[in-house]
């Protein structure tokens, strides 16, 4: 059950030859109403791609219908031309939704995203034909759910669904994304439904709220990439009005779980490492700590060779500057797996009592003894498969 | 010809039983003056280590007669127990020096490197036995130069060394690192010597401006190291006085050509990159947007695929803010070993004309085609052998 679990949501997947294989590549996600608010989050990467340009500017007024999706290609740094095509995705999902499905919505109202190799212009008919083919299959089944969630793959090993569901009304939703994951959200594509009434205020407030909370504490990689987006559609059709808190514990959830599972199919993981910083400052202070062990690749490859090497956590921990995170190097403390294998800046309890080889959790806390605040950032580790992977295909 | 190219200066590389093969792992380098003028270069890291602590120490007032480096054992993380290992290792120089060879030198004039394993203390008995040995075995010859450059290699393949010559004076060095390179000298020893005769303010200056425009501008893998220390010292032994543009351009070449052995040395590198930074509107700017594409792993997976994929470059440029680089998406052109294979932030020349294969040396250039200020960053690609060596020993 996933984005066509709330009430008022039709989906399909479909393969339009996108790919050099004849998966599934084409999807489209239909809000039936009665409402139709939309809201969403797209990458700060300076280089996003024609269908991010073209999302936000769909999505500024608070509304849309539907959302065009594809793999294999984008569509990014690809000029005034690569924009064109956003548009005609947009048209001629309009015209088809209107003489298949007899459905009028504006184009304006399509948000378009893309996802693949990038600085290649997408192949236009191939594209529009799976459009028509998509309305065509468009239907409110748990098949037609997940076959959207197929479609939207790229080197995701498994579909990436949730449901969250509240009483009387739901949160859905579906993710693609295995690597490139970093703060703002990086090579990623959610959709999340609901069927709760809620206000386009209510809907953008609390999926701003949520990505910070989950998506913004995903650091694969470090990498960012040009195209990440994250769709909140909401159709009203439970006719139940939650409180802003209410809605937003639910969205955050979802966003959560879908946050879980992408970090897991990281590309060529085989730990997943969750870093708690406590005691800091700040929590953006707690969250730059995170960041930058998260982003050290000796630590990474420490973790891949199951090595409890705490010097090398407490050697990128000590790259932060003290304005951005202010502790003394002589308070901080960390602890693997329980394992509390560094006392304030000298040597603990014995590496070899840590026992990473058996498990694919690995909990790294650093205690910075400087204030209240705490922040958890969920990575993992740098393998010979990750190399393979991204050494061997083209994004 | 290395450390004891320039007259006043003997140096040696011994066994100490540090490592667990017989290599040779304890170097000295001494200065015999008639000047005893020192300057240094410390890590940024916030977790030094305890040779940087007192080293920095040492270094403060400007001279300093011996360096005594030991690979093996990093003394990091180490509280005040390492701190006391390290006066006691200058202590005990000291007591051999006047004993062996009738030198009598100040314990304040002993600088302390070490390298290696982080969060374990040293065997000091060893230490203290290697530090005898080496004391007896300073000589001036090529081979005891060559020894101390052996000595201070941990993953090095080959030892570093470097020899400028001027009319009548020169500048020696040698280093060792291939791996944690990144800003601020991590992991990285240098010991540079010169028989020119400065003051402590000219060597001082001529060292930072030195280090800035090279050691600061190798990012081999992004991770800062504990120890990293860059160490010159001025024997006035050639009774020449250069001018200060003269001695710190020698100083500069001296570094750049040990920076440049460092980065061919890299941890598991296949290929040596250079990125330029070209029409950035200040060189801190150039050099941002040259370090975000020096740490995308996706980037660097690519070239080690010998795949020049513009796409991640460009999606790593696109990762600086706004604030730190100005420039506009549309002007950024990229050119790879010749080829511009993306103009204008769009497809430009295609992919298949840039050959990465049966080159080592890649280069990498960014057009921001924003202002008239250029920097150049080394790094190189990330392996298999990368994360193979980085997996499967502890530092």
């Amino acid at each position: 059950m996933s984005v066509v679990g709330p009430l008022g949501f039709e989906a399909s997947g479909v393969a339009a030859g996108l790919k050099t294989s004849t998966y599934k590549d084409m999807a489209l996600v239909l809000n039936t109403g009665p409402s139709a608010v939309a809201a969403a989050v797209f990458t700060k990467n300076r280089f996003f791609a024609a269908p991010v340009a073209w999302s936000r500017e769909v999505v500024s007024d608070g509304r849309a219908r539907g959302v065009v999706i594809n793999s294999g290609g984008a569509n990014a740094c690809t000029g005034s031309a690569g924009f064109a095509d956003c548009v005609a995705e947009a048209e001629h999902c309009q015209v088809v939704l209107s003489q298949v499905k007899g459905i009028q919505v504006g184009v304006k109202d399509i948000l378009v995203l893309s996802t693949g190799i990038i600085g290649e212009r997408l192949p236009m008919p191939k594209i529009l034909s799976g459009i028509s083919d998509a309305v065509v299959h468009l239907g409110r089944s748990n098949e037609d759910g997940t076959a959207a969630a197929h479609a939207i793959m790229t080197t995701d090993n498994v579909p990436k669904e949730v449901l969250v569901e509240r009483n009387g009304w739901s949160v859905g939703g579906m993710a693609k994304g295995a690597g490139m994951l970093a703060p703002a959200l990086a090579t990623m594509l959610v959709i999340l439904t609901t069927d709760a009434c809620v206000d386009a205020d209510t809907a953008r407030a609390a999926l701003h709220r949520s990505t910070e909370l989950t998506f913004d504490r995903l650091d694969s990689d470090g990498c960012m990439s040009t195209n990440d987006t994250v769709v909140l559609l909401a159709s009203g059709s439970s006719g139940v009005t939650p409180s802003y808190e209410e809605f937003q514990e639910a969205v955050a959830t979802a966003c959560a779980e879908l946050a879980s599972k992408l970090i897991s199919d990281a590309e060529g993981s085989t730990h997943d490492i969750e870093i708690q910083v406590r005691h800091a400052t700040s929590i953006d202070a707690a969250l730059a700590v995170a960041r930058a062990v998260s982003r050290s690749n000796l630590v990474k490859t420490a973790i891949f060779g199951n090595d409890p090497n705490w010097g090398r956590i407490l050697a990128a921990v000590g790259t932060v500057p003290y304005e951005v995170a202010p502790f003394e190097s002589n308070n901080v403390s960390v602890t693997i797996n329980g394992v509390r294998i560094c006392q304030r800046g000298a040597i603990g309890e014995p590496r070899d009592r840590v026992n990473l080889l058996h498990n694919r959790e690995v909990q790294i806390v650093i205690d910075l003894g400087a204030g209240d605040c705490e922040a958890t950032l969920l990575t993992n580790d740098l393998s010979h498969d990750y190399v393979q992977e991204n050494s061997y295909y083209t994004t």
